[in-house]
């Protein structure tokens, strides 16, 4: 009963280490999104699927790795996301979760105790923080995040390799970026894998089958300035559609900007706890 | 009978495209290693095994990325590696195999027909030759290439994450590099995680339990000079040591200096074929 305990604002959680957010959110009190909580510390996306999918969709995220950046797995049946911190139930430690069923989105809850078996198995898949506060590290700013907006998300032509059940278009995120800062963007983001890696396009929309930037399919555009280039990075939308297309019996995901919030520091490659 | 086809040299075949060296290596004229061979193309060492433990397979080489580069996974039973070449047949492709059974090596062979099932999944994982080449192209000397010597490789005391059976230490690759250029080798390393990515120790061996660099456990020994710094790297002997304390009925892997020659760029990432 969520009216029952008080409920947590942002700002009263923004400050506190990992466990401290873990535990407020584990306790049901806090359910929304984790972007600027527990600074340094890489966030993720969560897929929890049957052991049954688990290989191909590792298959899945080895094949499109920009895509998809496997950043941990839970053993089969094992609640606990032992690689990515301590104490970090899968089942209750993330805001939101989004539970789909045959490919439709069926429900939303804030912990999936009842629907975590010994059958399941939890993905980690890297996200676009963790390069965005590098690159604000280095001085280059994110329009959406100044504007507080969501950034851009369109659909592409770019097919990503299929395995087994799992395949379909790349979808793609865009920053604009002045045209002097292009090649250091890429060789910063190169050196992050773990969250997306280096751009997969710059410049026209249309060579990746993008007609219209100020109509994105997910977000708000993002105005392309004379001296900037439209910068696109593989997107975490990508595996949701990839999973969506398998129609499996059950899938459950963060809901989106609900992150798992991880003991791992954000540039920690392999991204396991120490 | 290898015997009765003419034997092709090194020589035969180091200008030779891909197709040219895997057909050669198929007919069974080639079986010896592959340094030098289709330069600029990603090689890769080999791990077959069973379904059963290939997902625990998977989650061993993404909690140890350094150590185990997972740059391909067949589908299980295909035994086209479709993601890393066209027409590349893991049965016969590699110029030797080592054949583990009960985790003791039980045979060598030039292909391996027979053993290949529809169980079977093979799993490519990313080797030093990607890094070597690109520390060389920016000028940065190899002294066991310069040498003609295998690079020194040491048991450490690094325990990697385990995953299933597979467990154990972490086994590195040491190269003397020149104080001045260390920030720009862990730079250009930094952005090769499909091979073994950053360094992961520089400086005195005692920190990873090495006890003496002038007896390794593996290869021969490269003396560090006075203006030198000793450089490790995660070395693909990691998995071989983990697969073989599994004690699996049956692994099979490329014989050391044998690897799986791609047609995937050696700076490709993701390590797919386009």
């Amino acid at each position: 009963d969520r009216s029952s305990v008080a409920s947590f604002r942002f700002a009263d959680l923004a400050k506190h280490p990992t466990d401290v957010v873990r535990a407020t959110i584990r306790s049901g009190r806090y359910g929304q999104h984790t972007a600027g909580l527990a600074a340094g510390k890489l966030q993720a996306n969560l897929v929890i699927l049957d052991e049954a999918y688990a290989l191909d969709f590792a298959r899945y995220c080895q094949r499109n790795a920009q895509s998809c950046p496997n950043v941990g797995m839970t053993d089969t049946g094992d609640p606990m996301f032992r690689t990515l911190g301590r104490d970090l139930d899968i089942r209750s430690d993330v805001p939101s979760y989004n539970i789909y069923r045959n490919g439709k989105l069926a429900g939303q809850a804030d912990n999936i105790r009842d629907l975590w078996t010994d059958r399941s198995v939890a993905f980690a898949i890297g996200c676009s923080f963790t390069f965005e506060h590098a690159l604000q590290k280095a001085g280059i700013r994110m329009r959406h995040i100044d504007e507080d907006r969501t950034v851009p998300m369109y659909r592409t032509s770019i097919e990503t390799v299929p395995a087994g059940p799992f395949r379909g278009g790349m979808v793609v995120s865009m920053r604009p970026i002045p045209k002097a800062e292009l090649e250091r963007v890429d060789e910063i983001c190169r050196t992050y894998p773990q969250a997306h890696g280096a751009p997969v396009h710059f410049g026209d929309p249309a060579d990746i089958g993008i007609a219209d930037l100020v109509q994105p399919d997910w977000g708000s555009p993002s105005p392309v300035g004379p001296e900037e280039v439209a910068v696109f990075w593989a997107c975490g939308v990508t595996p949701q559609n990839a999973l969506m297309a398998a129609n499996l019996p059950l899938v459950i995901t963060h809901t989106p900007g609900c992150m798992i919030v991880t003991d791992v520091a954000e540039d920690a490659f392999p991204t396991v706890v120490r």
